[in-house]
């Protein structure tokens, strides 16, 4: 490997940490940033400096927000008797774009992953059974607004069992063809799980 | 767009404007970063921070490097009189790890892109000129190692044209095909240029 000096290794090695980066995409950083002002520099120092400054995580429903609990937990329009759940804080992000849910949030934190020691009791779902029993009024529904891969159907299903005795209506995101999508180009696991869950039109 | 805390928008933002980085990768970092430990956060910080303070640009070569004159141009055993051009500081570490050029560098900082507003002026070109008429002993040989593209064939043209009146060797990167390359796979213009400038054997 290329030598650089002592002070550009060590930032192209933090870099290189960042998710989906490399040692050249890491490097490309560093020369971007070594040709940059100081005052542009010193704006990605500001915004780095005070990202813990400034976030917080909602006591209520998990998410990194400005205060807690978070905008959308202290909300009045909103259903507080809604929950829907999602694995990471940017899911609510996400969701909110849609604009089709009109309850609050619980975050996760993960999901099951026991390969990569991702057990249910290092996530954030005793506090979502503690928060459901402590509802008043009580919980109408639980979404579970969860990525549709192993990790999050593993996740669905020990959710379901735990949170069975509850009590609580349960429902999954639909599972189907994309809008837009080509039958040509669909995979055959998206195709038949469409044919499942066929409705009458 | 999704909205996020201001805090975390600025750092998005701010990420944003790496190379090649857009808001979806911009904010996996950032999310990325909420959930590490502070200790890791600082790292980047303190990494980031030393950057310009512990970086310099050589006199000679105009490389970034830990001191002025960097390391190479100091370097006992190093041909003087070879001077190898390049665009980018980072280009150096990639010839240095070939350990094929035994002479020293000289960084323009740039190529030649009158699209982008990049013209010779605003490159370390006056500076070789300077460098090559002052030498003692004189400089035997400038080596242009430049990428092979339009800009990089521009570069070259200005150079040749600039040198000329100095009375030095000029050499360029040889074009060909890449070692280990399949014919069949091979573009047009490479095996043209492999064809033009095949070589007895």
């Amino acid at each position: 490997m290329t030598k650089f000096p002592a002070a550009i290794q060590k930032l192209i090695h933090e870099f290189n940490k960042l998710p989906g980066i490399g040692p050249k995409t890491s490097q490309r950083f560093v020369f971007y940033l070594l040709k940059q002002s100081p005052r542009r520099l010193q704006e990605l120092l500001t915004a780095l400096n005070d990202l813990p400054k400034n976030i917080k995580i909602c006591e209520q429903c998990f998410a990194f927000a400005a205060q807690s609990p978070c905008d959308i937990c202290r909300r009045p329009d909103r259903d507080q008797r809604l929950i829907c759940v999602v694995a990471e804080s940017y899911d609510v992000a996400t969701l909110e774009g849609t604009g089709a849910v009109n309850g609050v949030y619980h975050v996760l934190n993960g999901l099951v992953d026991p390969l990569n020691q991702i057990t249910p009791d290092i996530l954030n779902i005793n506090s979502l059974i503690v928060r459901i029993t402590k509802a008043r009024p009580p919980i109408s529904e639980v979404i579970m607004a969860l990525n549709q891969t192993a990790e999050g159907e593993m996740t669905e299903l020990y959710l379901k069992k735990i949170l069975r005795p509850l009590n609580v209506k349960i429902t999954k995101l639909a599972r189907g063809l994309p809008t837009g999508a080509d039958l040509e180009y669909a995979d055959e696991l998206t195709l038949t799980n469409a044919l499942k869950s066929r409705r009458e039109f």
